[in-house]
């Protein structure tokens, strides 16, 4: 007989489900309004225009479309990509199926079992679940409104570090951006210490307000892979995203994309690039920008009117996500539960800790609630957090 | 500074680029006549009919199949599969993107560094390259026209094996399928060391002729994890497969897939159902097998006709491929430069082992040859083969 459990390899120890799915499935039920999920708003999806990009696909290049490919990613659509950084090139950039598979193949070219990784704490969970498949330790990086805190970064690197995550644009699960002074002083800092970045970007493009700033990729090309990702600006259920590095980075990249999966979906790159092709995702990107700018002002007015004494949120410029501190004494993990039960639904903290820590925090998503479910559900949620009685769920 | 080489993780230097991708490149050249390759017939792609599905599914569902989705799959396209096995219920599917996948991630969860895996030898580099990114050892077992030879397993077994990698119909690359009684010695073998069985199966229902024998997941399905696909059978670009396994080795699996790029494109799974469902893709089967039945027939002869003495090759009864037995002198290596220069195509034997051996045989594909190349071909390799001057590579 096959034990299969005393036949798993020793990683599979660090192997574990996303909380967040777990909590996902508790949201179920008809009448819980979820902020829990960070899913973009369907209604935002261009259905249309994948419909039609798909017929041309399929008439013009269907065998091409339908066929094996290389492993690198179709050619117009790293063209396509290249086109949106400044300086890079066609030949830097690497498709991969979702920046989880980016983030996958970088710790599994880069991180050897008990390398340390620093990470904003909190930061995202997808992040911890793909590295700790390799075994690695964490070193948290305070984050505040700024984004990560120079110091507390050197600190880390200063303990041996192999390399640094980061989400410098509206940040998950805080929503916060980096600031500029920040974004050169990080990778001054990883310059300094020799230790690569991994730049996630995949709010980049939600800019509510201000200003792009330069990405870490633009500050320091030769220390910087970066991945973008069509997840957040299209769809994600295309599991479309890529990778931008140096040549030299890249190359034991591309050889373990190639033994994880061969390629990415042809079919998926041609309709992703024929949808994305004449400046029609940049005006789509306009529309989703709108959208998510109008539910965050919400959100954030109806956190105002409604929590009380001692708690704090951010305000972030883009992207989909608040995060709340809780004063002393409330345990968010515990409060989940009584919040489902109130029928308003949220992700813990603890989620969005390498190390159990977490319970003082919480983070909401506005990018799929109504202004109606925002109003009421930051009611109910405001009602368990504040310790009154939640207004009926039937509300 | 950040020197990359220097910070490679230690199991990259077992990360190798595909030897028959490389010689893809060579046969770029317009006149080469390229038995090489593995590619699916692009005239066989069911082209209509996957616009009409994209066409439907973006109709009636495309804010689902757009949307991320589960990491199990889509739970009809898990029914579809179920149904294609008996016994299976769809709780023991998990969709993948690519047997590729299949293999990387079932590597992922059984196999340590310097485990070792049971391997024919030769057989599917693609295995080879997945299985060395978790630095294993191989155990190779010798393979003849009924398929693995079980004195050979059971000495491969007493050495000490983590896993036994089969592909028991139509193999690549010697186009051989393990014969029954051998199917019942392998899993009874495999139950006695206790030892995992993974069966790939890309090519099982491409038979000729003949009767379908059981999977070996039919006999042993406590200890097989078994892996399907859509890319021989539909498109390859679509990047989807399925592996069904026990719940006890699925669970780890699952996890590891989440971590690896959070599920399979949501589209491309609706899409494929969708033409899949009410017995296309039975019927469509049925073009194909004749297709590339017709293909071999032509190929067999060819080479009974122009072969000299001493070569040996395998008569395949499904799939795409014939293996050949050089005599004793020649390397397939060394040959493959000249019969590029002769204007023809194969992949040297030595692609297939994961140990350096193999200048003894080479792998022909019939899959996407027209009658006529495959005429001229196999006389231009024969020229090489036979050491006489080929026919002009321009004929």
């Amino acid at each position: 007989m096959v034990n299969w459990s005393e036949l798993a390899a020793g990683r599979t120890a660090r192997l574990k489900p996303s909380a967040i799915r777990e909590i996902l499935k508790l949201t179920q039920r008809g009448d819980v309004i979820s902020f829990a999920g960070g899913l973009p708003a369907p209604e935002l999806f261009p259905v249309n225009a994948i419909r039609s990009a798909a017929e041309r696909v399929l008439r013009d290049h269907g065998s091409a479309a339908l066929q094996y490919s290389t492993t690198e990613g179709h050619p117009p659509l790293r063209e396509w990509v290249a086109s949106r950084y400044a300086g890079v090139g066609a030949e830097a950039v690497q498709i991969v199926s979702g920046s989880q598979q980016g983030l996958d193949l970088v710790a599994k070219c880069y991180l050897d079992p008990g390398d340390a990784v620093a990470v904003a704490a909190p930061t995202y969970p997808g992040a911890l679940r793909a590295f700790d498949a390799y075994e690695v330790r964490y070193r948290e990086v305070e984050i505040d409104d700024d984004g990560l805190v120079p110091a507390s970064l050197q600190h880390a690197l200063d303990d041996g570090v192999k390399l640094i995550y980061v989400i410098a644009n509206f940040d998950n699960p805080t929503g916060v951006s980096l600031s500029l002074p920040r974004r050169h002083a990080v990778v001054d800092l990883a310059r300094r210490y020799g230790v690569p970045i991994f730049e996630d970007n995949p709010y980049g493009d939600l800019r509510f307000e201000g200003h792009d700033l330069p990405h870490l990729l633009d500050l320091a090309p030769e220390l910087v892979i970066h991945a973008g990702t069509f997840s957040k600006i299209m769809v994600p259920g295309f599991r479309l995203a890529w990778l931008v590095a140096p040549a030299e980075a890249m190359e034991p990249i591309r050889k373990a994309k190639q033994a994880a999966d061969l390629h990415t979906s042809t079919f998926v790159q041609y309709v992703a690039l024929e949808v994305a092709r004449d400046g029609f995702l940049d005006e789509r990107v306009t529309v989703v920008r709108e959208h998510y700018r109008g539910r965050r002002d919400l959100m954030l007015g109806a956190l105002e009117r409604c929590l009380g004494e001692g708690f704090r949120w951010t305000r972030p410029a883009g992207g989909m996500f608040v995060w709340i501190s809780v004063p002393d004494g409330l345990d968010t993990t515990v409060l989940a539960k009584d919040a489902v039960q109130a029928g308003v639904a949220y992700v813990p903290g603890e989620a969005f800790y390498g190390t159990g820590r977490g319970t003082d925090g919480l983070r909401l998503s506005y990018s799929v609630a109504t202004p109606e479910q925002i109003d009421s559900g930051i009611a109910r949620l405001a009602a368990i957090l504040n310790g009154t009685t939640p207004p009926p769920a039937s509300e």
